[in-house]
């Protein structure tokens, strides 16, 4: 079996150490594991399958000899070190949005366009996290009828601001509990005991860079040019997995219940909806895990082609390293 | 001028002592203030107005000689003392949902349809908390067009069940941060560093009690009987006031711009709307206050004549103590 020598840019970052973890998990056959990050974390020891790693510095000349670099790091320094990347001559999955919609770059969520990777030059991009989420959860409809649109509201967890968000979130919950200051650093305001209306800046008419994520790499992802997707993002308390609350109206009519079989047995989610019996996804039971879990759902009271659906994900591990690790993979099948 | 003797009737729950406090601040011309609660809160002193008041026991005879009262306890409380209430000759403002669809009972919210409290038959109902803030927040729209339709999707403080919400989220928190026992007695889960996505239950093809109460009461408030409301109601980790984000679809197009001078001259709202520089509505920023806050207007991307909208609003005042006091001032200008 051939392996493969794997860095990871952004290494000491949330996803960073998750994509790590996963990697190991899912037995990646790697001959070689490079962490790489900024200067100040070089020498910073990171374990991996029992033994210790160390960082390097990310450097144009650190991808020589790769096979794999796995992008965790922020946009910029995604852009800055892509062409020496390619000039390695490394495949990067690269988990910012940086080339997202670039069309060049494909755009994939494993269990939704996984024939997308085969059109790489080098390049391809991991989705937004509440956009994998929510996507994951809605794809099996699309066996039944064409998604026209989406209404979405989020409920995201402090991870999706990387390392320093459930730091920031655990020290306001000890400021609230014990006393001291609230120190607002990651957020725009306090987040323990509040929710925030805003995730990115503003970017077309009042929507954020977050809100719009959904509508613009959903198109690509799906194939779906037209569909509409109206979406407020929203953070919230919660440590790691995101919620959305989703309305999707398709071309033809979906029933509840045929909602519930195609949503049951598509790849990657995972069905928990009985509202009698108090079952729905929560956060605080999906962390940790990859599945997308989907429930509550019902019949759109406002149109006659609309479902109401609920979903929680695990925003660190399918919503970024995980789908990451599963494009590496189909990177070493093509 | 008139003063009135007033009985509230549930006086020590969260509500209840809201309502005194609201009564005091807003000098509701008072001659009698008589606090009624189940016999074991019997004897416990409320402060009003710089003087101790005895709580008494809420029985058939206890509302002789009242003008009104004021109900600030659960549905089987009401539906029990309604009748003793009407035979005292006093006006019941009931805040439990025991009446609200009742077409004798007129359901009011002051900035929407004072002129329904002349029609009671001494008994007018106030509205849920959530439907409320939702209704108040997009009521100035419809002098540019008629509201066909609503989804919402809404992020409840745990104020909303009452004195024991707040007690259970603090020692959850203290919990979490100080080690010990996640005592979990009020909510379905754990809601500390989680979300919740069922408030009351089943009620009708997998909507929950709360969630079809937007669209049964608002169609009542509005005098709207074809209004068609999708709603997805969740509880989130935050002590007091409830947050909306709705889409909201008019008969006609209102734009942006329109929707803004409407909402910022429309009575209880206050427009807080200015993403670039981080202006919104907050739970923190809008608790123990009477208005509801109205930011994140946009042009709906999914349908011509849609907008978003994020409103929060103080869940026990707004949403339902000041409501009630607002409405018996009405009833005392009749």
């Amino acid at each position: 079996m051939k392996e493969y020598r794997v860095g990871i840019l952004g290494a000491t970052g949330a996803v960073g150490r998750e994509m790590m973890k996963v990697l190991a998990e899912r037995k990646f056959p790697i001959s070689e594991l490079r962490p790489l990050a900024s200067v100040r974390s070089v020498g910073k020891k990171i374990s991996f399958e029992g033994t210790e790693v160390s960082v390097q510095e990310a450097t144009e000349n650190a991808f020589d000899g790769l096979d794999i670099v796995l992008g965790a790091a922020q946009n910029a320094i995604a852009k800055q070190f892509a062409p020496a990347i390619k000039a390695a001559g490394a495949v990067f999955v690269d988990n910012s949005s940086a080339f997202r919609l670039n069309p060049d770059v494909p755009l994939v969520v494993p269990e939704i366009n996984p024939e997308d990777v085969a059109l790489h030059h080098g390049l391809i991009a991991n989705p937004n996290c509440t956009t994998i989420i929510s996507l994951v959860a809605i794809n099996g409809l699309r066996k039944a009828s064409q998604i026209e649109s989406i209404i979405a509201s989020s409920y995201q967890a402090v991870s999706g601001a990387g390392a320093a968000g459930p730091i920031e979130l655990q020290d306001q919950i000890h400021a609230l509990c014990c006393g001291g200051p609230i120190n607002i650093n990651t957020f725009q305001y306090q987040i323990a005991c509040n929710v925030i209306p805003q995730i990115g800046s503003e970017a077309f008419e009042g929507y954020t860079s977050e809100e719009m994520k959904l509508q613009n790499e959903g198109r690509k992802i799906m194939h779906l040019p037209e569909m509409r997707v109206s979406c407020t993002c929203v953070r919230v308390p919660v440590m790691r997995s995101h919620s959305v609350s989703l309305l999707v109206r398709t071309k033809e009519k979906i029933s509840v219940q045929k909602a519930r079989e195609l949503i049951a047995s598509a790849p990657g989610c995972r069905l928990v909806d009985d509202i009698a019996n108090k079952i729905y996804p929560m956060p605080l039971d999906t962390s940790d895990q990859d599945l997308v879990f989907v429930g509550r759902i019902r019949d759109d009271l406002t149109s006659d082609n609309g479902l109401n659906i609920w979903c929680c994900g695990d925003q660190v591990r399918k919503g970024a390293a995980t789908n990451a690790i599963q494009i590496a993979e189909l990177v070493t099948a093509l």
